[in-house]
């Protein structure tokens, strides 16, 4: 690496490093160029030698709490799998914890929750490869107790329901967090999540 | 009614309707005040001797965009009705079908449907009980099928579960038209909300 290469990398980390206190501190909409720039002692300008705009900067720090809901998940789906039982109880105990780690990240980190869903890339830019590959990483938490409920179902098949399950534990997290329809204290919100979510097993289950 | 209220009353109507054309085809962030009072030929200050802010005549809308779904909900929920079959199976068939109609307000009605959702009031601001007796008639929908599935529930847990079922398909209908976990065509959107819902049903009738 050469001596500018390693410059840039250690402008990189920190711009990272900064943007991601931000974010998880105040949200994505409290990111602003100038303030980051001082923070990290560069130029203004500087800030675009590395990223092409704060989207891109924004996307570097994603990249960092989808390793945080990952470790997370992994978790949750230890724990779960610890407490034996058959493997389709231990699947279905599986998909409740999953929902419930997820409100939990949601619910501790809510700048980077956001960040994560709210982000509008630039028009005509698309999400990178290296960001979908990661995504695709957190669903096949779901995915394993999936194939136990329904062993029958088709690879792609299982992914796309995979993502249906997150999406309807996304929809749960998200009005009861913001207490939209529903004002509920966490603990009952849990509990909510708990009675939907292993309906939802169960129902897969029998299907 | 005197000649002074008569008049605020058709300002009210007017900025209403102008205000319900600006959501349902641009979106509530694209409401101006400045923009209605041309639309209307009033004067800027009198938009507010009817309404004490912007948020409050989105929230008039909203009321509107609350008929017009309750009015697809319910004809969901008859003509699910209508295909006969026992009462568990009419339960579980108009869970989908209430999902659907979901969606089909939410993709043909965007910008109503957002306004619905991501509208924030004025900090200290809570919503008018009018509006909550609305969001309480709509859940109704959902409740009767689940007085059938699950005929043990008190009624303040099946309102809560109505809410969370609710929750659960709003999270597939936003993830999926977003495209932002999954890129669906509506169909397919449409076959995973019934999959998922169904799942749903029948778990909660096996309870």
């Amino acid at each position: 690496m050469t001596k500018a290469q390693s410059r840039r990398e250690e402008l990189r980390d920190k711009l990272i490093g900064a943007a991601e206190k931000t974010i998880a501190e105040q949200g994505h909409a409290a990111l602003k160029a100038r303030a980051l720039a001082e923070e990290v002692g560069c130029a203004l300008g500087a800030i675009y030698t590395v990223f092409p705009d704060l989207a891109a900067l924004i996307l570097a720090v994603n990249a960092r709490s989808f390793g945080l809901l990952d470790a997370i998940l992994g978790r949750q789906a230890e724990a779960a799998a610890a407490d034996g039982g058959s493997p389709r109880a231990v699947a279905n105990r599986t998909l409740i914890a999953l929902a419930n780690g997820y409100l939990d990240f949601a619910a501790e980190h809510g700048g980077r929750w956001h960040a994560l869903f709210d982000l509008r890339l630039p028009e005509g830019q698309e999400l990178p490869q290296e960001h979908l590959s990661r995504q695709d990483a957190l669903f096949r938490h779901l995915e394993a107790p999936l194939a136990v409920l329904q062993p029958g179902l088709a690879a792609a098949e299982r992914a796309l329901l995979a993502r249906s399950l997150f999406s309807a534990a996304h929809g749960m997290v998200l009005l009861g967090l913001e207490g939209k329809l529903v004002q509920l204290p966490l603990p009952y919100l849990r509990e909510q999540i708990a009675l939907v979510v292993s309906a939802m097993g169960r129902g897969l289950e029998s299907a």
